[in-house]
């Protein structure tokens, strides 16, 4: 038994005025999305508790069968898994922004101009000598992740970065009294100043001011967190799985899940990605997994910028996309990680619509995948963190509990 | 954006025989009711877990977001704050009984004839020197507040109070062998046997042995309750809120949870209370807070007193006066509390409907409030303590967990 869990981020939300107070999902034209409510069992989700906004993170741990308030340590360990550092439980994730140093040590831009440094500047920050071990990768534009190792390291440390220009790096302090963050601010400020030193008069830089572009002679840290242990899910549920997506947060939740991340090409996250190649992807992994999560971000991006009519265009355009993995895989759940009104911008606490169609599922009369139909739908209301045991049962993964 | 949380003290109920087995809301004309369930999201609530029937007290923690099986610890330190008494969590809250003892000792009246003591009573008792500072405060009728304050103190002791007549003052025994117990048990005896010593011959129990009316030359304990800490909703929520409440119990709980009490002149809790004077208050309140707690209670007593058709009447009569908060709050919540059947006249465990109005909500096709027209909602099943975060959730009040 195969199953894809397609997760559609953000795409549920409030009645619009300007779609005649319907929602996207229910003004626009999707039959597949229809297909998969009308021939399953549909329900509302709330991914975390009712009326909590989740993030892309905190969600995607729950629709894994994981407790967020359990394993939840912060953004930082899950984005430097996203872009691909090899984590273990224990180590000290840092999200990190290249950023212009004026002369006099002052923060002239938090960004350095937007433009990213090159695989040489990054070489040179590895090449640097820590007396632990650590990790550094760059990322997307001018971010990058720095992930320290060791016995005796703590997460209880504060922000480098000071979040405003015009002034200097701050010097990192342990948030409590522990030897622990002692050692972990100390090893910070050491890593700051030979970061400084080492960048300072690196050729690219020199390159960089040449024509004009802020040089990044300076990384700022910021969002200590420590590395979760996540069961596996093969260890956990006994299944094999892989994720398709562009979302560094949702790739570095599935990652630390056990899950193969599948880098797609063109997979951008915005409504220009590679959907068919996101597609196709995912069908090629059913090859080699019992499940494969479909991350598609675009939805999202387009409430936080307001843009209704293009939303539920977006919509329509997946769901063309979608009608490909109809005859796929045994099982398909349409599912969405939280609500992001229009009207807001932002996520929202509001309950998603789900719907999981597959042999044995108790079909319910809902006929359209949206908010409000799939409020009268078989599955009732869920929360997150049972929509995969739910499939896993249908899919006979399960064990009893009990005899 | 300001909301009003309407609560009907036991309104929902089960079907009954003398109602042509409605309802008291399914037969009750009830417009303002209605029209807040067709302009809004229902559902059906459990204020704690399915089944369990709640208490006055523990519902409302639930409503106003807080775990009653964590926080609560006897209705004690709720009826002592809603009485007014400024308590600290960690004081030891007792409810108080004036009573009559004979000259032998025994109790002979067990509410000291139900007829109030007075202020100088009060005076008297409040005069007496413990080893620790005590709080005392008349209540309702025959009933008083009494609140030990200080560092060693254990609630976990005996009543005073035999619950019944013809017997002696019951030491105060220690319920477990910590210091803190025998400490509290010790202090406890000294107040009983000073309380004794000071009303026996005060003056006004002259003059009421006088006129034919029991002394109340005595104070019966029971209940004995920790004030537990409630993280005030100001810091757990970023929300001001006021109440507006006869009951103590809950004016207590709103007390605890950082809420300003209103007190409206008139406002007894009963059918004759002051309803005008309470949505008065309400509105008035809304100038200075964003969440207003309208309590109703009458609807329970009548549940207690088994008249189905008062109930009804009451329901009518309430709903009027509720018209006039239909333009003033952006939100407005009809919830009750929990059931009180009138076959039982007890609280049960059975869920009860419940409706929010406002901007952004998913409005449903729900027509009527009562019981088995919110089952259809597009809120489905949730629990007590789900209610607010879903309100602040469409009042922009709640921070993202996760990234």
């Amino acid at each position: 038994m195969k199953a894809v869990l397609i997760i559609c981020d953000g795409m549920a939300d409030r009645p619009v005025p300007a779609l005649g107070n319907l929602t996207p999902l229910e003004a626009a034209e999707k039959p597949t999305m229809d297909l998969i409510a009308r021939e399953g069992i549909c329900g509302l989700m709330y991914a975390l508790d009712p009326g909590i906004p989740p993030g892309s993170d905190t969600a995607h741990l729950a629709l894994l069968g994981y407790d967020p308030y359990q394993v939840y340590t912060g953004r930082g360990p899950f984005e430097a898994a996203g872009a691909g550092l090899e984590l273990r439980p224990g180590d000290v994730a840092f999200r990190a922004n290249y950023a212009t140093l004026d002369k006099g040590g002052l923060i002239i831009d938090r960004r350095a101009g937007r433009v990213p440094p090159t695989q040489r500047i990054e070489d040179a920050v590895r090449k640097i000598k820590l007396p632990v071990k650590f990790l550094f990768k760059n990322t997307v534009g001018h971010r990058a992740a720095f992930v320290l190792r060791g016995r005796g390291l703590s997460a209880a440390v504060s922000d480098t970065d000071p979040h405003e220009t015009g002034k200097p790096v701050q010097p990192c302090k342990p948030l409590n009294q522990t030897a622990a963050a002692r050692k972990t601010a100390k090893i910070v400020n050491m890593f700051t100043q030979k970061v400084r030193k080492t960048l300072a008069n690196h050729p690219e830089n020199l390159e960089r001011a040449s024509k004009g572009i802020p040089p990044a002679n300076i990384l700022l840290l910021r969002g200590a967190g420590v590395v979760p242990y996540l069961e596996p899910i093969q260890q956990k549920y006994g299944i094999s799985g892989a994720c398709v997506a562009a979302a560094a947060l949702v790739k570095g939740v599935c990652k630390l899940a056990g899950m193969e991340v599948i880098e797609v090409e063109g997979a951008t996250g915005n409504v220009r990605t590679n959907l068919k190649g996101k597609i196709f992807a995912t069908i090629d992994a059913l090859q080699r997994h019992d499940l494969v999560l479909l991350h598609i971000k675009a939805f999202d991006e387009l409430s936080h910028d307001r843009k209704a009519q293009e939303k539920k265009n977006f919509i329509e355009q997946v769901d063309k996309h979608l009608a490909e993995l109809l005859d796929k895989a045994d099982f398909l759940v349409l599912a969405i990680d939280h609500t992001t009104p229009i009207e807001l911008g932002e996520h929202s606490g509001d309950a998603v619509p789900v719907a999981i169609c597959g042999p044995g599922v108790r079909k319910d009369d809902i006929q359209r995948f949206d908010e409000r139909s799939c409020a009268k739908g078989g599955l009732g209301v869920i929360r997150g963190r049972d929509l995969l045991p739910l499939l896993l049962n249908l899919m006979g993964k399960l064990k009893k509990f009990g005899a």
